[in-house]
């Protein structure tokens, strides 16, 4: 059951870019698991991807076709991952590419593949290809929300948002779609997320933008300190906006970044709220660092507990395995006596110890509520980060244990 | 259900060592939970206790005390961890070496407290200190099973085993126990371990020992990468054996390492056997890498997906996700392409490509047992390590989530 995750109702079209999803049967379900996005000519794009070694098919192709041109068409499929499939997975996937690219007569470089779904399976391409011609004919400009269910797979809501602001006397529209559920900790971008935007940007400001916002959100987010094979993120700046192109010497680039930046993280949170088996959402806020790195170290090593997750998930108020697994994060010359934490705005501990007067039920009472924010203070410095995650569930284990058969 | 774990039928006295358990009331249950171990006047002691920075009042007070004096006593308690106690915490520790040392006509700082239960408590030390006249009357040569027995929290069997070598034609006889089934991830090393022998070792000689064997033993263990804050291995070497002090330079100490290097991993391996809730005991063995902390650091990535051990316990040759966790583990300039993996003997993965024949059925044959090994070869050095560990299964999840209720 997701936590606090709304369905979604709407999402805003983006001139000059056309999505359309369909069911190439790749999902024993029979749901659709094919989304074609097609952009304008003159589009800037910007991507990032799994740092993984072990990377999938699809992610090997689409950066090589990034590095030869600017996309113009985004194939993605889910219910199989095209990842550990080598030298025929990545014919495959350029063979999807090549099929897309005759439709719509560009150059197969033009199109980037993407995959999510089963490791280890081939992927049946032929049935992608014979499905092309029907997808290319159903392209629309307000089909978000169908191209946000296309790709869900253990996912249980589809999940995007929108953004508007106004730049230049234009109204500037952003809209974005993410998918993932598990295999969650991502590094560089999570599973696959789309973000469009009429806006016109510089080119290589949207990467580096993309780069800036990506570390304080989908950056931010475990599930389960699994990095997938296929993680992706692209954003796709149409221009159709008309706006003077943005980059940061622009006096509405902070306004735009903010926009971003603010849209990343709802997506990012989305994929928090529908972790399997979540009945959590979790915000691990650390304060007090050093360095903002060290913040980052010691919110992961207790976002990765799988003792602080199972407590969590009997809504536990055991600060016993917070302080165990904030001990054992790596800080060196790291004091104990120097912490404080809270759940919610309640005060457990002050340097290293229980709060005079604290009930393990005030802390119950918090830890009862379906989102919770936990607060470290480390004593050290000013630094701080924010990691989200969720809590470990019977229905993790069985999603998990069952997700092949 | 333990996996592989055989009832304790017999553990060897040790000349020196005297050892009794008794209830003191900190288990709910009414179990024994209370230990006192006796050690003869001249007896050599080595220690070890846990890297966690938010440690324990007993492993303070232990540090403290084995700094000032060699140890003739060991007061061990299972049911309340005395960990975020804070200062009073430390005088509890404190006092119930006291009580000991004056039944026994010891300084305080003779006696050593080690505590393992739940965390946040105060010691119920009253309980403890009315316990001890009682206890010193029932100390025994003999009373090694009962002391694993009185040792227990999660555990599901008392562990502990013997060896027997000889050496300057005397038999050298060493017995050791161990209690942990979660919070397992030890640094230094493992929960609660004791071992005893009667050999004389030169103290330097039997600190240098325990430091060596622990690497590839209680420090190769992950049950859920979560480090305690109780941590703690002691060894005794009571030297009424009456051999040659032994140290580097006698011809027997490899044969003497060796013996304690076995009885070392049998005592870890019989952790993980016991891990909260384990279906299988997994060994990982990785190989090929350029050193071995990188091999380790494969390893210890492999064993805390969680991905992989829902796989592990669903009996799934998912090795796509093995290859993931491989592939986020870290490494710079990983090849993927130059990995081989194996479960037992079966070759399910060359030059990181699935082998040609391979059946999934072969995989899910070896997935099936209950003793498991996965092979993974790097391709990029000479250098190898081995790490046990368990899968994460529903009752892991039921412990960890009921553990305080």
């Amino acid at each position: 059951m997701p936590v606090g995750l709304r369905h979604l109702e709407k999402l805003s079209p983006i001139k000059g870019i056309q999505l359309a999803s369909d069911a190439a049967g790749l999902k024993k379900s029979g749901a659709d698991d094919l989304v074609l996005m097609t952009v304008n000519e003159g589009a800037e794009v910007a991507a990032a991807f799994t740092q993984n070694a072990f990377c999938a098919a699809p992610v090997i192709v689409a950066k090589d076709h990034l590095a030869k041109r600017t996309p113009r068409a985004l194939l993605i499929n889910a219910g199989n991952a095209n990842a550990g499939t080598g030298t025929r997975g990545e014919y495959s996937a350029r063979q999807s590419c090549q099929a897309v690219a005759r439709m719509l007569n560009l150059d197969e470089t033009e199109v980037l593949p993407f995959s999510t779904g089963v490791i280890g399976e081939h992927l049946p391409v032929e049935k992608i290809c014979r499905k092309i011609p029907d997808i290319v004919n159903q392209l629309d400009a307000d089909s978000w929300i169908e191209a946000a269910k296309g790709i869900m797979t253990t996912d249980t809501l589809p999940k995007g948002c929108s953004r508007q602001l106004t730049i230049d006397n234009k109204t500037i529209t952003i809209t974005g779609i993410i998918k993932g559920a598990g295999m969650i900790c991502p590094n560089m971008a999570t599973m696959l997320a789309f973000i469009g935007t009429d806006a016109c940007v510089d080119g290589a400001a949207l990467q580096d933008l993309l780069k800036q916002v990506l570390t304080h959100s989908l950056n931010s987010l475990t599930i389960d300190g699994d990095t997938s094979t296929n993680d992706a993120c692209v954003v796709i700046a149409s221009g159709q906006a008309a706006n003077q192109p943005l980059n940061p010497s622009h006096p509405d680039w902070p306004h735009f970044v903010s926009a971003m930046q603010s849209l990343f993280i709802e997506l990012g949170q989305a994929v928090i709220r529908d972790a399997e088996g979540a009945t959590k959402f979790v915000t691990l806020r650390v304060e007090g660092g050093s360095t903002e790195t060290e913040c980052r170290q010691v919110a992961y090593t207790v976002a990765h507990s799988p003792l602080v997750k199972t407590a969590l998930f009997a809504s536990d108020a055991n600060w016993g395995r917070l302080l165990a697994a904030i001990g054992r994060s790596g800080l060196e010359h790291l004091d104990i006596n120097l912490i404080d934490l809270y759940l919610g705005e309640i005060n457990l501990i002050k340097g290293g110890q229980p709060v005079d007067g604290y009930q393990d039920s005030d802390g119950q009472a918090e830890m009862a509520k379906n989102e919770i924010t936990v607060r470290i203070v480390l004593g050290r410095g000013t630094y701080a980060a924010t990691v989200w995650t969720s809590d470990l569930s019977h229905e993790y284990v069985t999603i998990n244990a069952e997700y092949r058969t």
